[in-house]
């Protein structure tokens, strides 16, 4: 059996080594377009934080190491421009206009998600920037060593502007957030942004919502990026605004498209075509809350998904029951953490949303170095279930988060969930932890 | 309705707030024999470490709260010497030798644990500890104040002696430890325990496992903790050889006892006798894992088990299903956690264990300050289940055991708990988390 890949980061390369380890000689062929393989891109924010870092400090597995010790076809600088379903092929161009064609029994498309840059004058400006990839990493870090960079804007709040925030605050430069929407983050709830929002304060970092962007200028060295209200200035640009799955080639070939425009696949992760797998950014998931289908672009799904696929076409039987929308970042001293649904994520679905939040301290009473910690918790009046929590704290925040994605993956309540054996130690958590003092508020308004 | 609790520390006051919360015109009395009502026991060992503050920052609230802000009739001196289930009183002394006798309509025994001391000789002797109550905090912090204590020799090597060890060695104190089976924390894996061994050796603390004691002398202001084939010397002595449950009171009132002679109670916390409830550490519970009963002396179980036999006789119908073995602490920089059933428990009680052991890094590839995390993850083979986990690590392994925790009161299969949406970003893990590694090994196994 051929098995070809369309892409060589995380589904794709965990798929090709899995594949070979569970059928050493199967043929794997990966069809990369960049030169960068495996690499960890979530650790671009902070390796970027550090001068003293290389970029490629982030490649987990060189090329080399797939090919020679896994005996994987890998194959860089391989861009594909179509799948021909039909007759089993992908075509595409490598080494500067040359054509190639290779057939599979089976494929997978895992080709991630790229940046969104709007349609607006001035976002293709030298200096100014996405970080979706390796490339991408290089480049910033580049920018930053080579020009008298001092100060930074980034558009956009997300989790990726957050942690660049942070990086790029390490590195000494002045930095600006802004976005059109009035609030950041509006998926959580006030009480814990406002956390947030202190611990930016704090780090000097400007926050500006709700400013309308018209165009990005270049002046004398300086970028300004124009609102209708603001103008911020600075030497470098970062467009974090969010990711579009990279679908297009899935959609030309007549495969079925879910949400937000990310190939639509099964449990198993195959498509709409019995012979393609999608797997990673470019896919889409089961939502373990609602059982409706998302699109939640992040690692851990994409190496379970390169892995799932993997399984499957090697005759071992795997059904990924889904992703429970479990995101974890940190900025500054902060960590945030949510997982399941926000109050307005339940109402579109169908469910009856009661939210309780709390603060309460990191370490018991007395015990010293205790920091505040804030918790929502989010149940279904109707069924009693659990649909989602968010944390924001110094220390705690984002481990705790794995105690309630496990009870949405079980279907708990929150009554079995208040009830469950958290373990307590003095330096670790009050006697109730804090999802526990959340779940136990929450009952009382359910 | 008269509401008597005999005991005032987590299980008796919790109860005691929340029973005059939901009703407050209800009579609650506590008699309690010491002077020291809700306080934070687990705290001790931290604030025995540090000599700037005292022992009653541990208090959680006065008597005198309880008192005159929730109008509970506190009883503190006074020593329940019998229940009369039949009259439906408790008789005892107060103020040297003064009798009372209180009649109730509901009783809660929640007398707790004490320190088991070897009938050996020399136990007696002045310098010779043991650590469960305030007044035991407050001996030893006066003792290490106004001797000059210079070595310390900790008999024991569970969770207490191991917080003291750390605490004691904060003080400047040399430490010993001994106790007579071979093995530190026998219920953990030998790759587990090691790390724990270096840690307790880079600290220059002396682990004598597989000594039998003989006995304690006294020579010229040093003791002597002779065993059959060491002599190990200090000015102080702490005997932190585990606790047993103070049930002899509602033994002698004909009440059922059950595990390792703890109070019998159902889920809803209620004795064998109708009008008697039990809660806290003198109480046993139900196991989530093997449904059997266990007796687990917890504060966070003591908390609950207070609250909910607050409700259950105020008219709200509470079921605990029972704890899940959960308990963590810190031994200088590791942090120890566990839940559910070591391999040698899960044989004990008819399963059929499998164990995967792993090490892991505590965050990302080429994350600064990555640390070692070792986890052990337990399932059972026939059934699937996940049965119980294990970490010791820097960072991250007591929040962490909190998600397996949940799996065990939710019934998951290991298989289940391997697709959980644990989150991932770079300062917090490696994308599969270390658990979810442990749980892909265990797989494999089973």
């Amino acid at each position: 059996m051929k098995f070809v890949i369309i892409g060589g980061d995380a589904a794709g390369m965990s798929a090709a080594s899995r594949a070979k380890r569970n059928i050493p000689d199967l043929e794997v062929t990966v069809l990369e377009r960049s030169s960068d393989v495996s690499y960890s891109a979530c650790g671009m924010p902070y390796n970027i934080a550090d001068p003293n870092r290389e970029i490629d400090d982030l490649v987990v597995r060189h090329a080399e190491v797939f090919r020679k010790k896994q005996g994987i076809d890998l194959r860089t600088g391989y861009r594909v421009d179509e799948i021909n379903a039909g007759e089993k092929t992908v075509v595409g161009e490598y080494n500067k206009g040359k054509t190639f064609k290779v057939p599979y029994d089976k494929l997978l498309i895992a080709t991630g998600a790229s940046p969104i840059k709007p349609e607006l004058p001035g976002f293709d400006l030298p200096g100014v920037f996405t970080l979706k990839n390796l490339e991408h990493g290089r480049e910033i870090k580049t920018f930053i060593r080579s020009e008298d960079v001092k100060r930074a804007v980034i558009i956009g709040m997300g989790y990726i502007a957050l942690e660049m925030c942070e990086a790029l605050h390490a590195r000494g430069l002045e930095v600006n957030m802004v976005k059109p929407r009035p609030t950041l983050l509006p998926w959580m709830p006030p009480d814990l942004v406002s956390l947030i929002q202190e611990e930016l304060a704090i780090h000097g970092i400007g926050v500006n919502a709700g400013h309308e962007i018209e165009r990005i200028e270049s002046d004398n060295g300086t970028l300004k990026v124009v609102c209708t209200d603001l103008v911020l200035e600075g030497q470098m640009i970062l467009v974090a605004i969010g990711v579009r799955p990279e679908s297009s080639l899935a959609e030309r070939a007549g495969i079925k498209l879910g949400p937000q425009g990310a190939i639509a696949v099964d449990r198993t992760l195959k498509t709409s075509d019995e012979d393609i797998y999608a797997a990673g950014d470019c896919a889409d998931s089961y939502h373990v809350v609602t059982g409706e289908k998302t699109w939640v672009p992040l690692a851990l799904r994409a190496n379970r998904a390169g892995w799932a696929v993997a399984d499957n076409l090697t005759g071992k039987k795997i059904e990924l029951e889904g992703v429970a929308g479990s995101a974890v970042f940190k900025v500054f001293d902060l960590e945030v953490a949510r997982t399941g649904l926000s109050v307005a994520e339940a109402k579109k679905f169908g469910f009856d949303p009661v939210e309780a939040v709390i603060r309460a301290q990191s370490r018991a009473h007395a015990h010293p170095g205790s920091t505040t910690i804030a918790v929502q918790m989010v149940g279904d009046r109707k069924s009693g279930r659990l649909l989602g929590a968010q944390l924001v704290g110094k220390e705690g925040a984002v481990h705790r988060v794995k105690a309630p994605a496990v009870a949405l993956h079980a279907g708990m309540t929150v009554e079995a969930f208040s009830q469950c054996d958290l373990a307590y130690a003095p330096p670790f958590s009050p006697t109730w932890d804090p999802m526990l003092t959340a779940a136990n508020q929450l009952l009382k308004k359910m």
